[in-house]
């Protein structure tokens, strides 16, 4: 755990220079804009510890698999997320000194990510050789109104002395993955030019036998150098030379003045651009916002920040780290997906590094989906949900990989094309749960949007190739006379290929169900719709429909009957049964145990069980979920970030304040203060979205009750007071809650009846109602 | 399946050059002496498709482990049987065109692994350019007398024309493992020289971060050239440079006339030599060879191969393939492993490969120790138990890494020095049953040999570490009031990370139970040497050994009670039970399933129930293996190189002829014909023994009974007759089954009572008995 960030409300600062944390420091100021990321790298360059970071959305590489053993079905590359050309460089060279902060002497530091306005700022002054001190100050963003650009603006003052200043921004595409497989670079130079202040470099993805397509990305840059506001407009020296570009610019640096370089960039790709226009666009979007200029640019930048903390703010009173915390957390997920383009989703580093290369998990749909439901608008979503509807194909064709036959469907477990990418067999092939998330986020999108035609439009589809999974997944038991489904294994990591896991088994039938339902309901209401469908997915509406329910009615659910608790799978009770209290000394185990004694250990990554009860907590009543919860919860070490969120919503729905509040506190800063030793690899972005969750279904009880929204706020001792805003149905609501009441404010025009501790209320547009 | 090697009784023979098997072929050839190994690689080089291999017995490299996901636990390196210097090659140029079978024409060509002698031979006829016809006679040998030693004579006649003959013979020590994790060489030059007809070249392994020391192998050579058998003395033309030294020989080759080139090498270890006198001895062994010369030593190599056929021929009457097949696997693993070396063992490659780089596993103690003790001196087999008696402490480390405490013991399940050495978490950690074994073979030793002085000497202390590993490893289960044993993965390795594996749990109180009795006896009989066992293991009499009791007595064995079988594991019955004759078409599944299919089916790779019953045969009557037999056989898909053995041996035992022989077939030929596609790889060694037991004990149905050897011999009904050779306490027996009789010739002094069907049958010295 570390301990470096200066705590603010709206800002996270890094206050002197801590070049050891420089990794984490970088990941913690990534910006983005949907389209593009930028880890918090210093634009002049720096010798020490540094990872370089740019990513470019839906662009990435079929890295071919390398592992130790190889199992029949592991797939033949990782799509990697792409480490794209250094768009932010600019060296700087003063008399024959370079400009590294790694070299010279920093008097005074400051590195700020400015989160209400999504600007990365920087403030140094640094004595270079010979007493030469200079004052520096950047400013950076990545727009969010022009979302395939960045601008940097870059100011130098020479404090004591004058001397020659040669300024050289460049484009360098000689960038590889540190997790690369082979060592090897992904790119290959397509185009270089350069004329003056303007220089582009076109790069492609090196080719591949997967039949993956060949990327292609544009970056484009331009530069204005001012002296105290005055353009200089000295001879550009330029070079063009195996994947660089860059223009190079002396000036006099005399004492006391400002030196300003304002740089612009772009990253366009071939997913929006045919291949041999994007030279020419880039250029005519380099030449749209250099007429624009850098402070028309910022304006409009922070002003779409304002409409977005607008929609999905929470404030907390009386506490700064939460207050910081919760910011940093609805920041990043802002800036990792806007949710403009079905073809993007979020990796679980979003931008902001390398690891986990490949962009989707279930992490998506189980986690991430209720945070752009409620604060964003309804396309973000759907559009996530629309995704998987364009990679249903892909999925049937993982399935028949796997032996699956007539159009079932498994979604892989990470991807970035639709096919997977992950190769750990325990994983690959037995995680299959996240096709149920996948089958849930359809639910949980249409009970909270009301939005039917989704599911004629697209779900029903998606719902009928992953039911096809299901029904072919388990098998008969002659043993049980009940349907079993073997070698899964949960989202409790901590045990693999286990047979009748509780929560695969229930989401299971939870989907067979609710596909049934779906059908049903068509089929009274729109059957010329339904009959499309059956056609289009060759759907035998008498024998798969029997079938399912037949698996529905006779499905095993392992129970013990003395706890009256659901196992987590077969056997759990053969375990030694303890408590995370019995082993403190050899915590977290995930470092202090070899895998095998984890496994055979009863101990939790993440519970399973009561991830299927807080999914499903509309299906079981309060007295069952509080026997699960003290039954599991004292077994579980929460050694996955997307563990405590869950526990922290359903200890507040059984009213246990202290537990929710300490389960809420593990997620809230787990990449501010490093918890897990690991924020330089890149942020945790999907579990961010828990932490949200954890306050809006955790302390204020967010439901979604017979199509109407339900709250149950309360205040946890520790603050004064916290807000958030959401939306539902049009409606726009900051509810405000206090020790002493809750405030409901609707800032739409659009009226709405909700429930507050199940008593209906109605607010409406522009009112507020306080209680 | 391969068919392109001619059958033959005594000879392994390739007629006609199969380029595109060569690798196979070499594989196949491959020579060794318990000392060093070489694959049947072509002495004048091969531009085609080749796998070069000299290997020299205790030498390895901890090669860097190389996975996808790292789990807790895994060992930092593979220690990798090292590719060492190429010692036989001799460059040939004829006129300015270099002799290689992948350019030249082949007119004729034939290459035979003579087996009765140990001698790969060669002839061939090629045209090379300008039509000029060469006949070349090669023969070489890895002496059994001298063992460190290999000689080569090669001999070319130009047929039809004369021309100059530069013959380079050479050592070459640029040679790499084709399985290096990180395509390194591991070698180092230390030292190289070469003077005339000399040359040495001193290697080293290179440094390493592990502790683990840096091998030392002197490689040495002289040669001969002569003409019509009169030693040329021309001038010889060194070259040392870059890890290879050579001495170049021009002569003039005359149509009809015969160049003969003899070429003497030696290995010499730093396992077995000081390194600084690596040299001296290399120059000192080559000029006792050299003087020996070529003839006396392949006519002491040829002697001491008779000598090994004298104790462990097998002869099959009526059927070439199945003679060829059993004499091709008596051969390897006679050159394999001599025993002479307690720090050897078998790996599953012997010296034909880099395959499963490790040297160890636990089919040395369950299917070859069986074999030695049979064929071979005593101290074979007991060398290979004092092996692992050696590595007894790295076994209590090794177990400490994983959580064990107080001493006990986890043998890794591959190894070179006593360190684990495999990465795969379901193997690495959970096929514990290998420790079962490594007991099993103390036991099968001292019954076989009477050698009851190994257990206090040795044995007991294994024993020990490997039953308290077993005390620790158990759990209680409050549900059951059993004890169980979790997470595990049995010899079946289609079932990964199960509970209750009926034969782990069995093999692992057996283990206890015996540890107890070897207690128990010494505790009357000898309690001073028990003492000091007690001492030195620090065993506290009272405590541990009232838990192993408990654990014997009370321990949890899966079992149906419908069909009165042992269950494989807990929870086998859930599955679809079906049987091979079910999935004719997807077989082998190992090919056609991914694997978690695999996994969740009934089929089973090795039938760890059986393999139980076989070798727990006398702790169970014949209707209970019956019934098992039943029930597992027809799920076996055998795909695993050591299952039919074990089948063909209890199928005998049942009466159950016509499976027994389609088992044996299974095994016999299986490098032979290339079975499984991966012959090139190198050869299955350990379970060539199970190939030698099928027929011993399987259709001879070889047991000790009360300390007797016992025979229950019958004849295959394919074949006419068969005799195997087999030692007992210090007699010597050819058993030879025909149609009308069994004959036991004693071809020792010793005279030995034995049983014969049950019937007791005395033999006397150089006595027959024919019944």
């Amino acid at each position: 755990m570390k301990n470096y960030i200066t705590h603010d409300e709206w800002c996270i600062v890094e206050d002197g220079f801590h070049p050891q944390h420089n990794e984490i420091t970088e990941s913690l100021m990534s910006l983005g804009n949907g389209r593009m990321g930028q880890r918090g790298n210093l634009e002049e360059g720096y010798s020490g510890k540094t990872l370089l970071g740019n990513y470019v959305a839906g662009v990435y590489f079929p890295d071919k698999t390398r592992v130790g053993w190889w199992k029949n079905g592991y797939p033949n590359y990782f799509a990697k997320v792409l480490n794209a050309c250094n768009w932010i460089g600019i060296d700087i060279r003063i008399g024959t000194e370079i400009l590294d902060l790694n070299t010279c002497k920093i008097e005074e530091f400051r590195r700020v990510l400015n989160m209400k306005e999504g600007i990365l700022e920087r403030t140094a002054t640094v004595t270079l050789s010979g007493g030469r001190k200079l004052r520096i100050h950047s400013k950076r963003f990545c727009s969010m109104a022009d979302d395939e650009a960045g601008a940097i603006s870059y100011t130098m003052i020479p404090l004591n002395f004058t001397d020659h200043f040669t300024i050289k921004p460049y484009l360098d595409g000689n960038i590889r993955n540190r997790d690369s497989n082979y060592d090897e670079s992904f790119w290959n130079e397509i185009q270089a030019e350069a004329a003056g202040a303007e220089g582009y470099l076109i790069l492609e993805t090196k080719e591949n036998p997967y039949q993956v397509q060949q990327f292609r990305v544009a970056t484009g840059m331009y530069f204005d150098v001012k002296i105290d506001g005055a353009k200089v407009e000295n001879t550009v020296e330029n070079r063009v030379e195996g994947k660089y570009v860059s223009g190079s610019v002396c000036v006099e640096g005399r004492e006391g003045q400002a030196i300003t370089i304002y740089k612009y960039a772009v990253n366009l790709s071939s997913e929006n651009y045919a291949k041999n226009e994007l030279l020419a666009n880039a250029k005519s979007y380099i030449s749209r916002i250099v007429s624009k200029g850098f402070d028309c640019m910022y304006a409009e930048h922070i002003q779409a920040w304002a409409d977005k903390w607008a929609k999905n703010d929470i404030t907390i009173a009386g506490d700064v780290a939460a207050q910081q915390g919760i910011r940093f957390n609805i920041f990043h997920l802002g800036q990792t997906y806007t949710g403009e383009d079905e073809r993007l989703n979020i990796g679980p580093k979003g931008f902001t590094g390398e690891k986990y290369g490949g962009s989707t998990y279930w992490d998506t749909e189980a986690y991430c989906i209720p945070f752009y439901l409620s604060t964003a608008d309804q396309k973000v979503a759907r559009n996530l949900l629309v995704y998987r509807h364009k990679q249903l194909q892909k999925a049937i064709e993982n399935a028949a990989k796997l032996g699956f036959t007539d159009g079932a469907a498994l979604y892989p477990m990470v991807t970035m094309n639709g096919e997977e990418c992950h190769n750990e067999w325990e994983i690959t092939f037995e995680e299959i749960h996240r096709n149920g998330a996948i089958a849930y986020a359809i639910y949980d999108y249409v009970r909270y949007t009301g939005d039917e035609s989704y599911l004629t439009e697209f779900g029903l589809e998606v719902l009928i190739g992953i039911s096809r999974f299901w029904k072919q997944r388990v098998n008969w038991s002659a043993d049980k006379k009940q349907y079993v489904m073997l070698g899964v294994t949960g989202p409790n990591e901590y045990e693999n290929n286990v047979n009748n896991n509780w929560y695969t088994n229930y989401i299971a039938c939870w989907t067979l169900r609710y596909t049934l339902e779906v059908i049903d309901r068509l089929w009274k209401d729109d059957s010329r719709t339904l009959n499309e469908i059956i056609f289009k997915t060759d759907l035998q509406l008498n024998s798969e429909l029997a079938a399912w329910k037949h698996i529905v009615e006779n499905m095993h659910y392992p129970y013990d009957e003395t706890r009256q608790v659901y196992l987590q799978q077969q056997g759990f009770l053969d375990k030694e049964l303890l408590t995370v209290d019995d082993i403190a000394a050899h915590r977290p185990i995930n470092q202090k145990w070899s895998w095998d004694r984890i496994l055979r250990s009863c101990f939790i990554k993440q519970a399973d069980v009561l991830q299927g009860l807080y999914f499903f907590e509309h299906e079981f009543d309060a007295q069952v979920i509080r026997r699960n919860f003290e039954f599991y919860e004292p077994m579980t070490v929460h050694e996955s970030s997307l563990s405590p969120c869950v526990h922290a919503i359903l200890a507040a729905g059984l009213g246990l304040k202290q537990k929710a509040y300490e389960m809420y506190v593990r997620t809230a800063r787990l990449d501010l203060d490093d918890y897990n030793n690991d924020t330089e690899d890149g942020l945790h972005i999907t579990s961010m979205a828990g932490t949200w969750m954890s306050i809006v279904k955790g302390f204020a009880g967010q439901r979604v009750v017979n199509g109407m929204l339900a709250l149950k706020p309360y205040l946890p001792q520790e603050w004064e007071g916290y807000s958030f805003r959401i939306g539902f149905r049009g409606s726009l609501l900051r509810v405000s809650v206090s020790r002493q009441s809750v405030s409901i404010e609707n800032t739409s025009e659009t009226p709405l009846s909700l429930l507050v501790n199940d008593q209906k209320i109605f607010v409406d547009g522009r009112a507020s109602v306080q209680l």
